[in-house]
């Protein structure tokens, strides 16, 4: 059964903050989404590549040396490797494209932030 | 140099039809826009699942047996090996996830609407 997966339906399904729900999965990757708001922490992930893209608000990725600020219909590609921390003043809707082995808060393992098993929507 | 992908800005970068263009590459897959206009040809993909999701516009993705209608703001997920043609009655805007392999056409490699090596925005 293929179903087609409308994201302000998702949204609608949840409503705590830096914990990301997973809407799809294929060849080996999934599409996540989360809302955000407040400061995350400084983290990078040794292997994967992350994507956030901005569905509602205004994220601030920040990173060595620059903040990177993301409008609705905008999104970045973060390096394996890179360290970055997430930035919401106010709240924000994003989606995340990430292989299954990412964990959100990635080299920080035991982080009280730390989602091991994520929800599916 | 890690730069913000403006999705408006990109879509304003080019004109045609059925010929999607790479706008990021991470985990060994690509980020792709795309403007459609009419029908496509009905093809599969062997081994990619691949994600249409609609920016701007309205998308049918005819499929065995039914037709899927995606508004701006919804995607669907098809699995590889299953038959599938995109249809837009008017200009629709789209991004899809693939993997690096993933030829438009699928397992019509020969067909006038293959593109093989595709433009990086």
């Amino acid at each position: 059964m293929i179903k087609k997966i409308n994201l302000a339906e998702k949204f609608s399904m949840f409503d705590e903050y830096w914990s990301p729900k997973i809407v799809a999965e294929l060849n080996g990757q999934q599409i996540k989404l989360a809302r955000l708001k407040g400061e995350f922490v400084w983290h990078q992930h040794e292997n994967e590549d992350e994507m956030f893209m901005v569905i509602e608000g205004i994220l601030t990725i920040k990173l060595p040396g620059e903040d990177l600020i993301l409008n609705s219909g905008e999104m970045v590609v973060i390096p394996a490797g890179v360290e970055h921390m997430p930035v919401a003043d106010e709240e924000v809707c994003i989606m995340m494209f990430e292989p299954l082995s990412t964990l959100n808060t990635g080299n920080l393992q035991g982080d009280e932030r730390t989602h091991e098993n994520l929800e599916w929507l």
